[in-house]
């Protein structure tokens, strides 16, 4: 039997540093070139969050923030700034744990750590990033400025590392997508015994995320990764689809 | 600058149906050359739960299992085989809820539904698969073996597809190991601005095991995947180590 065509994960290297209002799909075609890569028909783009706030300017310079009453209170229990948990609150809906770290349901509905508030791989000493407003329509308009250039067809994921219960460490997911199935229901369909499958809805965007992932160490600042040959049937559902309803939420 | 070696998920095809004491390592090497493939040095197996369970003997058929009242209680509010959350039972420690689904602490450790017992892929109406005993003996046995085959290198995960909090659908986690760290601690060390990561541990085995999930879909009967290319230390770390200690653990 033939092999079938592996799924690949390339790094996309020699991406600058990125700053407010540039132009991130020129900049990924120029970087892509530069590392003697072209875009594919149906190649997935995975983009770490920070590139994404960068461009979009969702940063913020902590000596410009004037802690509330609250944001003393729970900075105290956690040794954490002031400042940064008054961000970290403004970017929240709801808390679901204030110790010993902040857990909270962001605004786009996505329960991590911090609201996803982070200052690592920032040029300055006091500046934090935020998530994007709107992750999904990020992910839709540089799909949709790719496709423009390259004349492909080329999906976009935009992923952030969260924690979860139960298990350590950290795993990419994606938080925003634009032209692969976030999730995909194989419930009524068949396993390769005809058995009818009556639990599998698989997270296909989370597990791209998590591939990409393997390939954007963090120390590395190679914050885009193409996976490429990876079949799967179109699709304009948002990542926000994967938020656990809170009626089926355990944890709510 | 030249591309890097893009990492690689090759899914590994024309396995047949395990059957109680097959040779998986012989199994595997033979099915891999059908496919034209050869294992290299530090390649990562990653192997569905299933085929170690079968090759384990690990299936129980329900027909010769008497429910408890308990498990007839639990299946009503459940709409569930009672046989089957007889089997649940035993292979637990804790109940973590019990409605809508079973969700559970297996003697593992693991927090999963139903304890990881499943009817999906395995012949016949009324048997059932219990996760592997100790599924990191069963990777480290495998990866020895494969060792000794091939006089190469490979490490070998084995996985099953683990529902979460927060988040819906599965995807593909690590619940045994060998060759390959399950969580890489970047704490301490820099980002690509020269700052301190402070949160940083990376659950790398779950991230390998979900990129080989988007090789291994449910209905093709794909349980084996190699991942190719992935630069890492070696380990001997158990993915036991990924299970959040109790004392750390938001939901317990």
């Amino acid at each position: 039997m033939k092999p079938s065509r592996p799924i690949q994960i390339i790094p996309i290297h020699c991406i600058p540093e990125i700053r407010a209002h540039d132009n991130l799909p020129r900049i990924l075609l120029t970087a892509a070139k530069k590392s003697k890569l072209s875009f594919r028909q149906n190649d997935i783009l995975v983009l770490a969050q920070k590139i994404i706030s960068k461009s979009e300017n969702r940063l913020i310079d902590l000596t410009t923030v004037t802690p509330s009453k609250r944001a003393y209170d729970l900075a105290a229990a956690n040794t954490k700034d002031p400042r940064l948990v008054e961000v970290i609150l403004h970017e929240s809906r709801r808390i679901v744990r204030e110790h010993p770290v902040l857990i909270v349901e962001t605004h786009h509905g996505f329960v991590c750590a911090n609201a996803g508030v982070d200052q690592s791989n920032i040029p300055g000493e006091n500046v934090v990033s935020l998530l994007p407003g709107d992750p999904d329509a990020s992910a839709k308009k540089i799909a949709q400025a790719l496709g423009r250039l390259t004349r492909k067809k080329i999906a976009v994921i935009i992923s952030d590392t969260f924690g979860r219960p139960w298990r350590l460490g950290l795993t990419n997911v994606a938080i925003g997508c634009y032209g692969v199935p976030p999730l995909v229901d194989l419930r009524g369909t068949r396993d390769a015994t005809k058995k009818r499958l009556h639990a599998s809805i698989i997270a296909t965007a989370d597990e791209l995320a998590a591939a990409a992932g393997l390939a954007m160490p963090k120390s590395s600042g190679t914050p885009a990764v193409i996976i490429r040959n990876f079949a799967r049937k179109p699709s304009i559902a948002k990542a926000t689809t994967i938020i656990r309803p809170a009626e089926v939420d355990l944890f709510r």
